[in-house]
């Protein structure tokens, strides 16, 4: 019997979630970086890893077979290199490429990975990368897959979950296909390649397009690995548009170009002055002492402050999902740089149904609306949408007429604002607010996330607010009545004449 | 003899800069963060503030001659506190008002902070707070104006150097006021009190207004301390607008509230779900396992990991001073919230000059566009206008001929770019490029920053190609000849007619 693989989805805000994988035994939460190690020798001591909460790593295998093949059947991998945790191999597929080791059946590398005990493996896959050539493109996702078929067609039964390499590269239907066939190939599990050259020229509409291409054709409860991912100029993002799991050689390759990572992005040591991060690295050395460490050293320190990085950034991930503050994060990481903000941008414009979909309707935070992109974050979209369906089935009842509160002054949910409802006695009237983002609501609405929950400097307009008396009137009330404010409310209720009619 | 007193500017961006206070003996970099902390009893050894890099406490007098008074004296405050490095002394100023403790001079106050051997020692004064009546403003402002300068008069050759504090509030002409006056009376270290209430209220836009009359008011190369500003949501922000030195017991105050810090602002620790931070107490413990804590432990941890995100917090704006990038610091701090997102943008709509005065016109990074608010940039700005007097300067000889290569395509400060000046050999050509934030330049300002050291995502629309050419024509050209790319300028070589002309 194959052993159990399980994903489920613990919370949820736009694309993004917050699950836990269970592959056999053991058991991972997601979003999940896996730190790329190097099979046989080590740089940082692997408990090092599990000390900072790394519970899943990813080797190569092909290289593990070349090198220690034998000795890591005999031992299993997890013996062999020292980690208890969650192992996924990578077939080595980029290797196999740049050595030409043509003779290397992916029958023989699945047979391997199972052998030595990965608890994840990937197929042996032909990288599309970063091609303008469809044909290639075709030739090397067909490839993968009829690999990645053969594979799971020969080891069934195995103790190893297979993940199924999803190549196809900038082209959208291609990437579909491939998706589609893995998983009516029964993968349970996929992994996204090609995505480095994309992220590493800063082309980052082509990597957002490739990402909703592929999560869009898989079920929304498999989870989706995205390959070499580990910069947290792009991890939000990537987060947002569904990616559960990543695996990073970035934080090493960075150290050994004596590159120290930034939230923002990576910049050379030689360039620094300070060393303007809090983690245990940054906290117990300066920039002069570490300058002044040998190489190796400072590769390892260089190499841990990163992980301390990345580390910290998926968890501020996950904090942002359970927050419902996904959005905020991903606009504002999306801000370091001109290519990610206007990826951003184009995301906003083109996909932001798609980015709702999944996206909780209560939120516990207020709604901020902080730009012009802001206007279309899915919430509001939804209470649009919510809204119109709403007020196109009201139909005011004879003479009644429509108050419309403007006041922003009362904010929302306190004692003041509580007022408002009980306003309904000035003879048949039905009470209004307005948000700016909106328009206009009934009041009852008020305490429903997000009319009133929108924490925003725009002030409704003259213009929003004769858009809104418009709107009101041709529902079919009698007279729209505009009150600034509660005591506007209040001398609406004693005078015969309201106060302000339009 | 007075003890010496010197602020020395080490490097400037916006009106920010990193500086260094020598007082005494003793010097300490700015920005600088001096965590208050109570002069009586120790919620955190004050080793730990030395071993994390706070090299400046501040603490406060009043409190300190009602519990300690004649200890204080005797021992003086490194002493009787255990910290040698500098310490600086509040007045008491809000305790004297909060218990009408009207017998209290402003002498018996100073004599005090000068016998304990306070290093910087604020005079009394009275806060004008958060008022809206311009009188009790004024009122305010000039009595804490008398009181400092009755104080300096009165010990002009104290061991202790002496602050100044600005008062005034929301009113800017009793703020520019009040920062002369204590200029005039010979203070040589200004701190502009109340921001506290307008930061509390997220009233950025007057809290930016506050500091830039305060700052506009004094030398540049007179250092000026913010009270109570220890928020990172406004912290890079106060660096931009020239703030040198900040108090803040927030760390403490957050912390006994279970308040949790994050570069975003401060959230419950009930609310939260994991620590997402990579600091050394959030490395060492888990969410559940402080929540689990005894109240003083978790009070003691919080607060430490509050000081850890200040601490990296003050080292990114100093870093961001160095790399040329404090304009983008601020502007992405500021997108966490709609508050401080609309006063940014007033901010740069209002003061963009102002900004620029000190800003370097060599950066060694580029210049990144990532919004409508970066084509203000500083450095775009000047640019433009030294541009617009060398181009109104220019005369063309007759018959020469204008070619305006368009190629995004040829990054700059590389080979292939610098092919362009050679060909000037078409004919009598002058070769311009273009910047779309800037408009047409000569080619050989090229490598002059920031003309083509600019990293946007906005292309040369026709729109702005038609105003250049329009300008070029302008400027007396016999014919402007629009070359796309490098192969475009080759193509223009070798033909008679050029490729494309307008």
């Amino acid at each position: 019997l194959p052993r159990p693989f399980f994903f489920e989805v613990k919370e949820t805000d736009l694309m993004g979630r917050v699950g836990q994988v269970t592959v056999g035994k053991k058991r991972f939460e997601t979003p999940c970086l896996t730190p790329v190690v190097h099979p046989v020798w080590r740089d940082i001591p692997l408990s090092q890893f599990k000390a900072m909460g790394f519970d899943v790593l990813m080797t190569n295998s092909y290289i593990l077979y070349k090198r220690q093949g034998k000795e890591a059947i005999e031992k299993g991998i997890h013996d062999l290199i020292g980690f208890e945790g969650v192992i996924m191999t990578d077939s080595g597929g980029y290797q196999v490429l740049e050595y030409g080791d043509a003779e290397f059946t992916p029958e023989e590398i699945a047979e391997f990975q199972s052998k030595i005990g990965s608890d994840l493996a990937v197929t042996l896959d032909r990288p599309t990368g970063y091609s303008i050539s469809r044909a290639h493109a075709r030739e090397t996702m067909r490839a993968s897959l009829s690999a990645a078929e053969a594979t799971i067609r020969k080891f069934p039964d195995s103790e190893t979950t297979w993940v199924g390499p999803i190549q196809g590269g900038v082209f959208g239907d291609l990437v579909r296909a491939s998706a589609r066939g893995l998983t009516r190939a029964g993968f349970q599990f996929l992994a996204l390649g090609s995505p480095v050259e994309l992220m590493e020229g800063y082309m980052f509409s082509p990597l957002v397009e490739m990402i909703v291409n592929a999560r869009s054709a898989m079920a929304y409860a498999m989870p989706m690995h995205l390959f070499g991912a580990g910069h947290p100029l792009t991890l939000p993002l990537s987060v947002a548009l569904g990616c559960d799991t990543f695996d990073s050689a970035s934080y090493m390759l960075y150290a050994k170009k004596d590159r120290y990572m930034t939230e923002r992005g990576t910049v050379p040591l030689d360039r620094m002055t300070y060393l303007p991060c809090g983690c245990p690295v940054c906290n117990s050395t300066s920039l002069e002492a570490l300058r002044a460490e040998p190489r190796e050293d400072r590769v390892r320190k260089v190499a841990l402050h990163n992980l301390h990085v990345l580390r910290a950034d998926v968890l501020r991930c996950k904090e942002a999902i359970y927050e419902g503050r996904l959005w905020d994060l991903v606009e504002e990481r999306a801000m370091a740089h001109p290519r990610s903000a206007s990826a951003f941008r184009a995301l906003v414009r083109d996909r932001v149904d798609w980015l709702a979909k999944p996206t909780r309707l209560l939120k516990l935070r207020g709604l901020m609306v902080r730009s012009e992109e802001d206007t279309s974050r899915p919430e509001l979209a939804l209470a649009r949408k919510h809204l119109s369906r709403l007020m196109s089935a009201r139909r005011p009842a004879a003479k009644t007429i429509a108050v419309l509160v403007t006041s922003s002054a009362a904010p929302p949910l306190t004692r003041r604002s509580a007022k408002v409802p009980r306003a309904g006695a000035l003879g048949k009237a039905e009470i209004y607010r307005i948000n700016p983002q909106i328009g206009p609501y009934p009041a009852e609405l008020e305490f429903v996330f997000p009319f009133a929950q929108t924490i925003s400097d725009r002030q409704a307009t003259e213009a929003s607010l004769t858009a809104s008396v418009k709107k009101l009137r041709a529902m079919g009330y009698a007279k729209v009545v505009v009150a600034r404010g509660s005591r506007g409310i209040a001398r609406a209720r004693t005078r015969k004449r309201a106060p302000r009619s339009r």
